[in-house]
């Protein structure tokens, strides 16, 4: 997808087509709308960066809370966003066997309750092992730092998201 | 529900519970949540003022894009959200004649247009004349005045779905 074939869509059609670029925050993509004309992918990336480092604390854990568990419930009941499956089966998380499901379930639960928002880490960029091994990890940071640890992989599901879109689109047109 | 059984709830739930009372910004009361404990339902709902009101001009557009157009696409196809469906059906803005469509129609476009942003009025407190009478009469103003009387819509809403929420609960437990 050409960057004028973007530029050009209504809000309407820019929010279906980038709605869950930032898991269940269409806001943030309806909001970034109003800075068009975007110069290229990297500036809608850009935007939505800035835009979510410039929500006060309690904004960026609202971006937070909107994430499944890796792993949860959703996962096992088939309830994830379409993209969020994608991601955690591409990382194993979808086929874990019981000793690991109650692994994750327990880091998740020690996760949630130290820091009030779910663990959120890129799952495309992750093997399992690694996942549980960052989990384990960052349980240790404490609340600000983690907070914004987070935040920096919502930025980095983000930008995959947003190539997906792009990507898929050329194929689909070729 | 006592304000003591809304403070106790995890961020799950709570988003579960009132993840829409701002159309498809579960975003928001994830945010808040951090403010727990409450006072009350007004102390709720003071924080979700607050929020709207500290994002910058573009996260307002944002949350107003995520709001379906009056008697619009999603009216008709069915797919509103629970909650705009009920406000809609009360206005009478689920049975228009085809006049009245037309209208709808026309005038709705003139103000995406003119503004970049659907026209969101509480429903639940007009009926199907004045919300012909306040969109042509909004349609005056100018774009950052009409973002602000918008979002003062959008707490209306909030209000009267958190209120609903609630004694919707009552209810259910008398």
């Amino acid at each position: 997808m050409e960057i004028n074939v973007v530029n050009a869509l209504t809000y309407e059609d820019f929010v279906k087509l980038f709605g869950n670029v930032v898991e269940k925050c269409p806001l943030i993509p309806a909001a970034i709308w109003s800075y068009r004309p975007f110069k290229d992918l990297a500036d809608i990336e850009a935007h939505i960066r800035e835009f979510i480092h410039s929500l006060p604390d309690s904004g960026k854990e609202g971006v937070l809370r909107c994430h499944p568990d890796l792993a949860g419930r959703d996962t096992q009941s088939g309830t994830l966003t379409r993209e969020s499956q994608e991601e955690q089966s591409q990382a194993g998380m979808t086929t874990l066997d019981s000793a690991e499901s109650l692994q994750m379930y327990r880091l998740n639960t020690e996760y949630k309750e130290r820091f009030g928002f779910p663990f959120v880490i890129c799952a495309r960029l992750n093997s399992k092992a690694d996942i549980v091994c960052q989990l384990s990890e960052r349980l240790k940071n404490d609340r600000a730092t983690e907070r914004e640890r987070a935040i920096e992989e919502v930025t980095k599901i983000c930008s995959l998201r947003l190539r997906n879109i792009v990507l898929s689109d050329i194929q689909t047109k070729l």
